[in-house]
């Protein structure tokens, strides 16, 4: 360790994950003006952004003196834009949320980081399935506690709930959960969500203390051929949803999102105080001019059926060579075995032969596949088909 | 300790500030209609944002795909608003400022608690000269570090170098300065940066460690009557600086703001990495948005004279009825002494007699005081010094 450079810190954020190391890779080649390449890296929406979110900030620089628009909100963010996101929920899901429950977040990132910050003590334990965005490691390990892994089912990546089961023991604190999922596109159940809930009820009573079940939600909307995702929090009662709209909206790079406590949690207002406490130590509220804009637009439809194309474009396109694709349900990446075990040398080997920039399974705790964000142009994804194939065909197949 | 509520991130963040307290006591009022009351919380600039911030916004609007001005920016900034902000520093101070020393954060508060996270282990020590800003003991106390406070010179509130000298002692890893101050308005003399950075190097190389100067500069260009305000950096090779445009903008609810690791700082690129690390891991870094509008805004000047002309106006009016007021050469706060010793007594008195809102001085670790944030319309200044003599008269003066 350096003298006075702290290694938590450190050794959390400063290794770049494999995801945004293929980003900058991708970015650099951009300002050198390189453009024959396929960037799969990175869940940044090509969607362009509705045109009343573009209209809703011309309207904030209207409506609003300067001094106002962009002066100090409170720390969760404008009643207004809270009642908004509330009415929202209640419309959609019956979730008797109110505006005081809510807080605004600096993206999923803020809330998910806050709430853990707020809800765990050191050395506990949070469960979270693999595989998983690799963040959550992070956040979790920031705060001086311990991920444990559990795998979910093997070909449709559902939870496994006796695993988690076993894997619950008196330091459990939280479950972190993600349907539509990141990386593989599963969408979860509803009946494994109320087993979910009931193991964590039943396991919450048996040791005395509350299992939180985070339920991140930044791909709620973006859920194909009439699935229903389930809305988690009508199941569990000591749910809290952490919410952006990063990917709805093609927000990404905004930091906009929010949290919720239902008033179901057990110490609710506690738990509320607790996780704005932690956003004003770890500075993650969200800025002003985005409340007001999203005050406006919490109730834009996702573009759905324009990432509904893209897979059925990409899925059917690899399927066809003879990739071994998961079929996703929701949001939008592709998750594919590698064409060898070893999945950091097929990320470098799919770059440097066929300059095909996809992430390797290793950073979501899974080896062996590869994750696609097919949040990309149609033209990408038809190019790309090419390139695929002669990296399906330089391997021969699956040799393993 | 609630079942599963963190009691530390409750006890640093949930205990609402004095000030925030006051904040949401007038945002309130406001709320209800009322109108006949003087709002001296908070540090909310009232001088309107440049025309030149508005219209960045509408260009960035006009000029970028909407999904790459609202997409992922790196991490630590776009590298042209980075290249913005060192040529800036570098045409001001001749601060040998380069782009990859400096990252885009969510305002000095993502700058602040992202370093201090970096560079610090637990159970280290910061030193603060009192009276300080408030947030700095919760930022310090997240991560398990403990706050020195040393008092700062009476009267003058300049720094005591004597008394940080005795307060350094090997568990010593940073010292804090804000010049100009929050609260006090002293903007601190040339030449005890000169003696603190000769202090830090002697006591670094006794003790075989690094002992960082963290320089919080939000106020860096609001400073009266032709004075100058040190250049800390330029004294002092382990100086961290953070920004933000909170102030000099007007832009305090967009968070928006910057770390500079400089090259002369020990281990400069793991502590930059390390810093890099925090934000990820706390969720603090930069908008997208305001990342573009920034690029072209840094040059823009704070409005001083603005600010100087409130001082005046205050200064004069309150010294004229009898108020003991510390002459502010920086910053928009004045620091006086309260009329009677008990400054939480005497906050509640004003605003329930008077309906004067001010805070009192236990926020900024110091007692008896109570700071006025002028940043207030002239017309507020004005209509509220007959409040002011009456609150005055009814005390009948300084009884202690």
């Amino acid at each position: 360790m350096a003298d006075g450079v702290d290694s938590l810190m450190y050794d959390l954020g400063a290794g770049k994950s494999a995801i945004r190391e293929v980003f900058e890779q991708t970015m650099e080649l951009k300002q050198q003006g390189v453009t024959d390449f396929w960037d799969y890296s990175i869940g940044n929406p090509n969607v362009p952004v509705a045109p009343q979110v573009t209209e809703a900030i011309r309207e904030a620089l209207e409506d609003y003196e300067s001094v106002d628009l962009h002066g100090y909100p409170p720390n969760n963010g404008y009643l207004t834009t809270r009642q908004a996101v509330a009415a929202n929920l209640n419309r959609r899901f019956d979730a008797h949320a109110r505006a005081g429950e809510i807080a605004m977040t600096a993206g999923c990132a803020g809330a998910i980081s806050s709430t853990i910050a707020a809800t765990t003590r050191a050395g506990e334990e949070v469960i979270i399935p693999t595989p998983y965005y690799a963040e959550y490691r992070m956040w979790v390990q920031a705060w001086h506690c311990n991920v444990v892994e559990v795998p979910t089912q093997s070909e449709t990546f559902q939870l496994d709930i006796d695993a988690i089961e076993e894997a619950i023991n008196p330091k459990t604190r939280m479950v972190i959960i993600n349907t539509p999922n990141n990386p593989t596109g599963a969408v979860y159940t509803k009946d494994s969500i109320i087993a979910l809930a009931a193991l964590l009820r039943r396991k919450s009573k048996e040791l005395g203390q509350t299992i939180y079940l985070l339920s991140d939600e930044p791909y709620r909307e973006i859920v194909y051929d009439g699935k229903q995702n389930p809305w988690v929090a009508a199941y569990y009662e000591n749910t809290i949803v952490c919410y952006s709209w990063s990917k709805s909206l093609s927000l990404a790079g905004e930091r906009v999102g929010y949290v919720w406590v239902p008033g179901t949690v057990r110490h609710a207002e506690r738990v509320y105080d607790a996780i704005l406490g932690a956003q004003r130590v770890t500075a993650t509220v969200m800025n002003s001019l985005f409340n007001r804009v999203l005050e406006k637009c919490v109730d834009l439809p996702a573009p759905v059926e324009e990432y509904a194309r893209k897979r059925d474009l990409l899925y059917g396109g690899l399927t066809d060579i003879g990739y071994d694709v998961v079929h996703p349900d929701g949001a939008f990446y592709l998750w594919v075995r590698a064409l060898e075990p070893d999945d950091d040398a097929f990320q470098a080997r799919a770059a440097n032969e066929q300059r095909l920039y996809v992430v390797g399974s290793r950073d979501f705790a899974c080896r062996s596949y590869f994750r696609l964000s097919y949040c990309v142009s149609d033209e990408c994804i038809k190019t790309s088909l090419p390139a695929f194939r002669r990296l399906f065909e330089s391997y021969g197949g699956y040799a393993w």
